[in-house]
């Protein structure tokens, strides 16, 4: 069942790349949450393809319209959504600004920039496979029966779902908790940038309470992460990430990249401990991304070649010391911010001629005929990454809900 | 969750009654199956509000739009579908005919008979009390976030999602296995039934190799049943019966009704053997549907006044050679036909005045202003139920080839 | 996945007829609650085989252990449960007395009466069918590789689980709401109680506060319940139906049985609106149950013959005046006590002659050779079924109390 | 729900460090696997504390029991597990030899070397808390009502089901598709192995067919792994890294570690492409285990600085020529080896003097009194990391054979 999440909080999602839209299912949002589309437009604005000069020159306005799961006494304000429109027929304004009913809140999102000649190349038993990417092991799990174009469902395109669904879950997080996610691209094939969100964040949640940014902080942050060429804290990373993804591009080739993903304010105790435990569900969903080849946790990587005195975070009254285990203890939320980070492929669709093979397994020497695409996959995944992690927080947070039993709750007379 | 059906086929579904529309995600059909939408309309048609005299006078067109996990190398045929538009801007066609890809299909129906001054009586913390309608435990349940109209998700409306999904999985069971659905309904208020589907189709499969019905006679059976005002095989019952809710529409009454449901060329040895057997699944999808109070299996409550020597069906090389356990034993799939009936309590919104409250409690003498409904549920039910049978009859055989593993099915190179 | 209820509480449980025993985890249920072997092992007796005289032959202690999930900081009383040994080595007390700890609580029975001779009869491809049991299905479905002894995981031994789960769950629901749950045995083959148990506890609540059975009211029914040859609330009538089972297994028969389940003190609001509703969840549950071929809510199948404003509860301030829907409105609690009647077939073994196969499907009269059996399910079926209906209530009370998110329930420094 | 894989291939856990015992139970394998305890004994034994002198000093024999869903003709063969004994009366053999009969395999495991006395330093309100560990979150989670004996539920004592349910995975994957799992430890703190299990592994299987490793080779590499003081490749780095982990042992600290894992023989085109793709699938039960902080798959985070060019593999007739994408793309596999790689952290239990507070935040020195730990937690981990990926193979395994249907599977009479 392809959901993503739950079982508490989940996103249904369908869509191909190259077909009519994406077509998305938010269950399990608490009623009373307000939500405004505008809201949930900015996130899809910023995974967008189009809106940004280093990624693929495809270009799609990606407006969503809601159908379902909000309301309003104000039909007015309730119904000033985009019009949707099916065959001669039928017509109907969409939801703008609403509360959260606890029904599921279904979103569509339509698809313009397809150019089905692109995919050609890749049809049918005798169609080329492009190294790196599903098309082989797809067309066989089918039995040929594969949706070709531009990827089909395996598209980054999919994603749109992901960062729906982690809208309204990041809404209610930051309405209930004050819980706000940031993220940041730290390496671009060889290039490191010299500054670490989790650090830049560690320095300015000390200066506070310890554990929540103040939120003029935090939106002054969030600027400051989205006015360079890259969504990255390093300014002078970013002017030259962008350089050699240009360059890069130029080759016909694309490059690796690493994104440092951070959540302050992240409610405590959150988690199941063992089978189904909160870092189980992130190391998952983040790991589980298209392209993501490896994830860390806190300090990540770097506590292989750590003693335990070194490791072990030391504990005082007012919290943690310092956040070496990256915000989870056995799995659990301790309120410290959530560090998480993740390294991609570089994007495996290249303009350089690879060896390869057609469906049917025969040898060919391959060459992209046509086609756009992003050379560098971290530029635009920042916010399909903080998404992500939203969407397994709020599960967390109602299934521990879920077990602090409040009997007023349950009264009816 | 809300799923229906599941682990492994499973229908998602959105949208309030009056809402823009109701959005179904399908998961977990295989590869390789035909789909025409005219085939899923029809069924659509069947549940439709105003197809029938008998029924609601709301009137809704009802027409289906797919969006995705359909294929077709011939693109004209593919995306001869209506036209989705959304916005200003982007406008596409959907899907009419096309091969399932394995991957999520999406479905959009749109609302057009929308009355929202009719839901007036019943909005906010004074909102009037529909005896026997969730109005008052949903404003409860949700603190007061509920979309009122009409019933919002809790309407009837809701089970487009479950005829598209249902459709989806008998044109899959169909195709694979000559499986068929058939309903009746044989009770009316205190009107009964002369001739039961259940023994009719005993017969005409007795006739036959003992388990299948031929194509021409289920194409028959179907013309049979869908010919009268009631979709009844007694044409005699039928048209009393319709009289009957005619006259008790008159009299701002309403009236209960019952159901079989009968499938033929049910593939053998499907259904897990306890927690989640087929009998459980069946009984849950069909007992938790709107407004049942009773849900039997085989010869259903009969059985208790029989003695075992009475109730157990022989068994011959040929197969069993009575059904009164209605195609299931301990959970199994028998391959005899599945015999399922349901009772309807008569439907909650009457025009005559009762005894109610608002939704703060305070008394009332209630009395519906406004509003179209069904005088007796049975009337749209059974493509419904049908629907709901095949979802949880292809989620059985899933499972059950799961564990047949062919390791000829798992080789790429 | 064989699991009971679920996704917030459920049941694990593994375990043939005739094999070493029954294994049992259950999940979810939130930490806090006192416990005693005690009162887990009061319900299991009543499961018990040999308990009593109108039920099996076949004896068992059914003794139950606790090997996690429980803690006190008492060690003594902790540890003074059954001591457990396995192979030669370790010996290890089990647990008596503790408090949950919110981790999953396994408990172990062991089975001692097994004859294993009495299975010859079944065994292998020539092994003879026994009409209306699993015998001829599981053996096809599992391609031989089945456990024919004494019906092997599909007997009513591994409702042991469904007791154990089921007695944490009530535990749960009567500390924290005083929820209270009874059955009684309301026909027998043709033989009908006079009084029905729900009108009976309708009475005894509408004298008290109209939804909760005080303590020692509830206590006492209990008591009435268990005094009888039959767990019945009509004394006559399980007088007399006691002698006729009594006769029936004399002429080598069975007979059907219908029972009553009802639930007083409900939490109310608790159940998802549609697709995961408590009726959906309720009605499979127990539908799903062995030889249950009917199952009904509220006033069942009566309310087919009625009309709207027959069956329509009227609401006044202090709750629903009748409870015709048994509970739920919507397949969601209303704090009315939750009513549910089923139908059980006749046992299916029976020592009459009868027309049968063997596994290979050669033609045979079937005729039982040896085996204990309950010559009227419903002997012992009741505390299964109550137990069933609170694992689907503690599901739905926590499904409700994740969505009621209160932030002082998420904080540690 | 505790539940480790699912939803067709699940492993159900219960047992805490110092309780009675572990108590597993496994759903889902397919009916017709031959399994004898021996072979599941064999792989708990690289598990187990005392096994290893770098490990714990704790020795306990986890001998496990077999009580369900095993059966044999032979009954002798079948019933020569070892005795388990419940309090005064019950005693009966386990099973020791049989066939899988698709029902759920019940096993028990259970404690001997429980030193109640170690606890007390962290019991109740004014309990210490060890840094690194989950006593603080675990305390205020339950809101007190923890099990503190040796970490409770959290201590890696819970691996035993991991185990347990990987054995009996890895047994089916053996038989149906000649699958073999190896892992290898390939740091120690600051000291890395100069050879890989992966490259190792891959020589070996192209000097083959290219896929799969002849049962000798495998055999071979088995004893070889197992043969040293580490189960690690690299006979030097094996030697030099014990020396280290003594050493750091003496003065009172720990050591982090990282382990490859790697299977041959994986049947290809498994995995859904999204949301619960094999690769999310695999990040999450692997990055979820205790101490994890990082996950790896293929090349891991070695792809960031790679261009497209140096990154994708290329394809020829006879399968891929590198395996950078470590055996999956797309989330689905290609039936190249799986090579995934995990960092541990330091174990979090050292002897020296640490900041600490009480679990009621008040500051103390702390300093652990008594326990006995593992130095360096990747010295034991190997075989539960081989067991989870099992899991989610025969997972991944079991939902692709679901949509090949063959109607031959489905037929009875």
């Amino acid at each position: 069942m392809e959901i993503l999440g739950g079982p508490l909080f989940s996103v249904a999602g369908a869509g191909e790349s190259h077909g009519p839209g994406v077509t998305t299912i938010v269950y399990g949002c608490p009623a009373g949450l307000q939500v405004e589309r505008a809201q949930v437009q900015r996130y899809l604005d910023r995974r967008r393809p189009g809106g940004n000069k280093l990624g693929t020159p495809r270009r799609e306005d990606d407006q969503v319209a809601f159908l379902s799961g909000l309301y309003s006494q104000d039909h007015d304000a309730l119904l000033a959504g985009p019009e949707v429109a099916l065959g001669d027929g039928v017509q109907t304004p969409s939801y703008e600004c609403g509360t959260t009913t606890g029904e599921p809140i279904a979103a569509l999102v339509l698809s313009a920039a397809k150019r089905s000649s692109d995919y050609r190349q890749f049809a049918g038993p005798e169609g080329e496979v492009r190294p790196g990417h599903t098309d082989l092991v797809k067309h066989h799990k089918s039995q040929g029966f594969v949706d070709p174009r531009g990827g089909g469902r395996s598209s980054y395109r999919s994603t749109v779902s992901d960062v729906i669904g982690g809208s309204i879950a990041r809404l209610f997080l930051q309405q209930c908790f004050g819980m706000r996610l940031f993220s940041s691209i730290d390496q671009v094939g060889p290039l490191k940038a010299r500054r670490r969100l989790s650090d830049h964040i560690d320095e300015l949640v000390r200066q506070g309470d310890g554990k929540l940014l103040a939120p003029e902080q935090a939106d002054q942050l969030d600027i400051e992460l989205e006015s360079g060429p890259l969504h990255a804290l390093d300014a002078d990373f970013a002017q030259e990430a962008g350089e050699l993804i240009q360059a890069t591009r130029k080759q016909g080739d694309s490059l690796g990249s690493a994104i440092e993903v951070v959540a302050t304010g992240v409610p405590a105790l959150v988690g199941e401990p063992l089978y189904h435990s909160l870092k189980l569900k992130l190391m998952g969903i983040l790991g589980g991304l298209h392209a993501v080849q490896s994830c860390e946790i806190g300090s990540g990587l770097e506590v292989v070649d750590r003693t335990g005195s070194q490791n072990n975070d030391p504990i005082r009254q007012t919290g943690y010391q310092t956040n070496h285990q990256g915000g989870l203890i056995g799995g659990i939320s301790t309120g410290m911010p959530l560090v998480l980070r993740l390294g991609f492929k570089p994007t495996s669709t290249i303009a350089l001629s690879q060896q390869s093979v057609r469906k049917n397994l025969s040898e060919i020497d391959y060459q992209l005929k046509k086609g756009r695409h992003d050379p560098c996959l971290g530029v635009r995944a920042g916010v399909t990454v903080e998404s992500r992690v939203a969407i397994e927080v709020l599960n967390a947070v109602l299934a521990h809900q879920a077990r602090r039993i409040d009997p007023g709750q349950f009264e009816l007379f």
